[in-house]
């Protein structure tokens, strides 16, 4: 096998897609508005629910959940409820998500709550969180013991109470003149570095592996999160435009709050000055960029990644994972530490 | 015991309060602005955090729960967990329709999105459905066994989703020239009646009792739910103004979609014809009322309503609880189907 990832999500996505259908397509009969929202929400129907095939997301949570399970001695197939229900959960919190940003699209297509208004979003994404859990409860019926899917479901909503602190904290940043970047990476922990963690722990515990190893299991999906994350904030800043799409700019321009500018903010008076004014030319970003580079802001969010990508992989080492499955993971870790865009 | 309902309640809803705190207070370290905000909304604290007795809920679900645990021959304290959940989940389903339906106060209070905003409000919401769910797992430190656990939470889910469909239809009425009958009892059928059989339910699945049984508590608590709504809707434009503390005739001057006006609708195009104009004055609710009368739209709800709450004690009889807790339900069920306000 020449390449374990790439063989592995080929059969395993589809199995969590075809889950994900099951517990949200209602025995099937007819789409009516309801879940037709939901379905329109995960790409499946246009607007008027018509069948459509849209760009989904990468699946990278239920990837990793599989994944794990499989590594750790157990059978993937087995966790497809558990992976599914990640997914649903993920996609729940990006419903609640647009309507917090009033973000008009996502993926090329318009948001749910543009469409059908706020009410029915806020509705929508409540509904498919109950469906999340709808679809952990049917590791019941691939032979996971009762107590195990209780703690599986009870950990996804301990889970979910941390991604909502996270996100309580991350709009407190709108009402806060000075955000540290401690403050920060408290944030990214709950909102980005929490459901990864999650992931990779609901993967072990399917497998039925021991408590240290469920934990290097977490401990492995947290670190990955939050270097995913720095390294997302650093391309907003440095990427290659050709590569990432959009202006590399894109991030100052916003005046998001990401690592490297809460650390240049925290650095240089001039940053905080600079950062109150309304510019968003050329030269206020190469000016920006220059007084990021003179205090070394991308080597501090550098260096903070590479430390948890470390420690990712430390911890994958730890747990012990075997097969194509173990490899693929270091191959998954490989993707999203290293990735250009 | 004179008052088995009133002994019973005494000592329940205590109970039940400890066990929302004990989840809803994070280790009761410090009540920072995340948790401050639901317990906000549960009355706990002021706007400012500090310490309140403000009014509650009346409680009747995690009583009805209780008190079926109870009576079925368990013990209730068993179920305090699910009690507590369902009442967190109610809370959760409030804070959102505040949101929805843009309700600036909740017993005399301002609601929690019209002091910190809809996008805290809609995450306060998502973090007390996911404590909602924390709440219910603890059944199992009560020894509850994990299969049935896994089982109440299961069928929680489900009923949100029915909740939501209900809400999902409520909301659509707004756009919708006219609404059926039909369409009016499955939406109640959903927003009211469905989290009063889960409780029902609940309380007779952790006292272990066999499915006719469970199902003859669920099929008791949906018409009890039914007969009330529809109590509600007659209270609202002929209950007497000095015992339920408002207008008769708000339902009226508001246009509210309830029973007997939708029947009043269905049957005379003069009622049609006067619910275009923007009247709400005193001869304008004599005409409506008038109208009514003619077209027997108080006997038609009346009758609906007698009819479930007929069957629900007839359900409640066949599930054939016994003790103190058994008369507590009967008497609960009076309260709730022959109040005056």
């Amino acid at each position: 096998m020449q390449d374990p990832l790439q063989s592995l999500a080929t059969i395993m996505i589809p199995a969590m897609e075809k889950e994900m259908r099951l517990v949200l397509e209602n025995g099937g009969e007819r789409i009516d508005p309801f879940y037709g929202m939901m379905h329109y929400h995960m790409g499946w129907v246009d607007h008027k629910f018509g069948r459509l095939s849209a760009k989904s997301g990468k699946r990278i949570r239920p990837l990793l959940c599989l994944s794990v399970t499989q590594a750790a001695g157990g059978e993937w197939p087995t966790a497809i409820p558990g992976a599914a229900s990640i997914e649903l959960l993920h996609n729940f919190t990006l419903i609640h998500d647009d309507i917090q940003d009033a973000s008009p699209t996502r993926r090329g297509r318009a948001t749910l709550w543009k469409i059908w208004g706020a009410n029915q979003a806020i509705n929508s994404g409540d509904a498919m969180f109950a469906v999340a859990h709808i679809a952990m409860s049917r590791l019941m019926e691939r032979g996971v013991p009762g107590e195990t899917v209780v703690t599986c479901l009870r950990r996804l909503d301990e889970t979910c109470v941390v991604l909502t602190i996270g996100q309580y904290v991350d709009m407190s940043f709108e009402n806060q003149q000075t955000v540290t970047v401690d403050e920060y990476l408290s944030m990214i922990d709950g909102k980005t570095a929490a459901l990864l963690a999650y992931s990779a722990e609901l993967g072990a515990r399917v497998a039925g592996c021991q408590t240290d190893v469920i934990n290097h299991y977490a401990a492995f999906g947290r670190d990955l999160g939050l270097a995913f994350q720095v390294r997302d904030d650093i391309l907003g800043i440095w990427g290659d435009e050709l590569l990432i799409g959009k202006s590399a700019a894109t991030d100052i321009v916003t005046r998001k709050k990401s690592l490297p500018v809460l650390f240049g903010l925290s650095q240089s008076a001039e940053l905080r000055e600079l950062y109150t004014q309304d510019a968003s030319d050329e030269p206020f970003v190469k000016q920006v960029i220059q007084i990021l580079d003179n205090v070394k802001a991308r080597e501090f969010a550098e260096n903070y990644e590479e430390q948890h990508a470390q420690s990712a992989l430390d911890h994958l080492a730890a747990a012990g994972g075997q097969g194509a499955a173990g490899e693929a993971l270091y191959q998954l870790s490989d993707m999203l530490l290293n990735r250009q865009a």
